[in-house]
């Protein structure tokens, strides 16, 4: 992809591993890393640290703020300075799992195996609160963290080897967070991952053979059926999906079709946050604060044009933990079927 | 795939549901159902029962058993009963996540989306010893379970709509156990999961374009690189693959080409047992007895013959939660080089 210039003797601390058989990458972070000894079970972290000693309420200890915003509004300070108040701040991950660099060094082991650098930014989204969580945020709130991961989505994309952006969110260390604070993180990679290649693969055949989007038509069934539905508003509608893969997933989506999360106007993000705010505000509230992942699927951050995808939001509550079954045929068991678990956080 | 036969009223307690745009299918099972307020964290199941009240060691609150062996031998004992003493017995799953049945009875609702009746067979392996694990079994102990395995395979594989068997182990709770008590299970599904389909597609292209399977072809750079390799006798490897998924993976493969489990020889079934004795034990004493999946891949077991794959199994320790990362992208972390973990299990 790209020529090999000049590199640095020191080994390059990430890579991305292609599986001949499943025919997708994996990331080896080892800039991440630990001794063997360290995966001991007494080791493994704890992350319930008090403010005095958390790493987001200590800015001073991470690396250099990117971006900050305060009451919705972006606030200007002097590169390498952390600014002296702000709501939502964007910091370098200081453990990266994908790490800036001039060259993708794709090469080959043992005639077979391909690897390459693992290329990109890693970015850590906070917010000021130490234990306010985003179910706890007003719709405000909330709309300010969308934007600040619209505007690192703008300007990740400008940068070079990156082909997909990935923005989520881990709540609870049952989720894998590792930090209690809340926060979120963007992480982007020189390629696009399988699953995501295989969804827009899958929504460009159904639009060829349907003239329709496939999450459009899905959104209308939906909408005629409504047992699935949690919650909607102009723009946005929550539904728990029909082939839920865990109890209690929800998929946040605009209802007009648009492939790009980054095009979401003014008007959008103030129902994206609202939607955002009814969703997990239900599984706090019906759940008694679950831990909970939640993650954007959009069209690839490259030049390349998908018009026929829908961007949404999936949030997925750690309810129960993939065991050797879902594990052996990525089959998901899911122990409660959508329509009941719509229906529950409907009530909430 | 088959005619509709009269079907009782009653509801059929659990279905596979195809998801349109991933393409693959889940599982919805309410026969292990649960009220939606037992999905919140104080409800969640704990597992560290005492032996009084183990559910594996009580086997009368159990369904009948199928099978037992003790001491290398197979068991004979009235249908109906349970056999005074065994090491190793097989029983229906009490809360199963398919459940037989004489009706696939597929259907399409909103015009779209799919589903069927998961009809399947789900069945437990309990091995006596309340606490022993298999780490610490003998190797004659751990070649009993996996005859039993090979006996339920063959008997499952002649049952109608078994299309696929999967053969698992979770050990500890992170790993999914939910009864601590050590134990395997057998789940058949009457469909061939998108993983393995993938898998299979993949070693035929492979096969077509090489003129040999992709795993015998792994297998032998293993064998120039010796880097990955933990383990070796004279008929299996075990290794920690090059695309690692997780910290410490294993893979124990045979070195000769064959694509079905159930077809392992007395000879080899020895070799094998070594092998696991060998993989899960050194990750018994290097990680302090870490929580661990391990699962089958093998051939379907449908009629369709499937010369070009290679079974194996695959050692997954609980080292780390996917987040939101792993679960947006499918794209897995491992945050130790495959190379360094089969350097520090070679020297456990």
């Amino acid at each position: 992809m790209t020529k090999q210039t000049k590199q640095k003797k020191k080994r390059f601390p990430s890579e991305l591993r292609y599986d001949l058989v499943g025919q997708d990458w994996v990331v080896i972070a080892t800039g991440r890393a630990k001794r063997p000894e360290m995966f001991k079970k007494e080791e493994r972290q704890k992350n319930a640290l008090p403010k005095s000693k958390c790493p987001f309420c200590n800015l001073k200890d991470q690396e250099k703020p990117i971006l900050a915003y305060e009451h919705g509004e972006r606030v200007k300070f002097k590169k390498g300075s952390i600014p002296k108040s702000w709501t939502t701040i964007v910091v370098p991950n200081k453990f990266p799992a994908v790490i800036p660099g001039d060259v993708l060094n794709e090469h080959t082991e043992g005639g077979i195996h391909k690897k390459m650098n693992a290329v990109g930014f890693h970015e850590v989204v906070i917010t000021s609160h130490h234990k306010r969580q985003l179910a706890q945020f007003s719709v405000d709130e909330i709309k300010e963290v969308i934007e600040v991961y619209r505007q690192r989505y703008l300007a990740l994309k400008r940068e070079r080897f990156v082909n997909h952006i990935s923005v989520f969110h881990n709540h609870g260390a049952e989720a894998g967070a590792s930090v209690a604070h809340p926060h979120s993180q963007i992480i982007t990679t020189p390629l696009i991952d399988v699953d995501l290649k295989r969804a827009l693969e899958n929504s460009k055949n159904f639009f060829e053979k349907n003239g329709k989007c496939v999450y459009c038509h899905m959104n209308e069934v939906e909408q005629r059926a409504k047992k699935r539905i949690v919650f909607e508003n102009d723009q946005f509608q929550v539904i728990c999906p029909f082939a839920s893969k865990a109890a209690f997933e929800m998929i946040i989506s605009p209802k007009k079709h648009t492939p790009y999360f980054e095009e979401i106007t003014q008007w959008e993000k103030m129902d994206l946050a609202q939607a955002f705010k009814q969703a997990l505000g239900r599984l706090y509230k019906g759940l008694d604060d679950p831990a909970y992942n939640f993650y954007l699927h959009t069209a690839p951050a490259g030049r390349e044009k998908y018009p026929y995808y829908h961007w949404h939001w999936t949030v997925l509550p750690k309810t129960s933990i993939p065991a050797g079954f879902e594990l052996g045929t990525q089959m998901e068991i899911s122990t409660i079927e959508p329509e009941k678990a719509a229906e529950y956080l409907r009530k909430q």
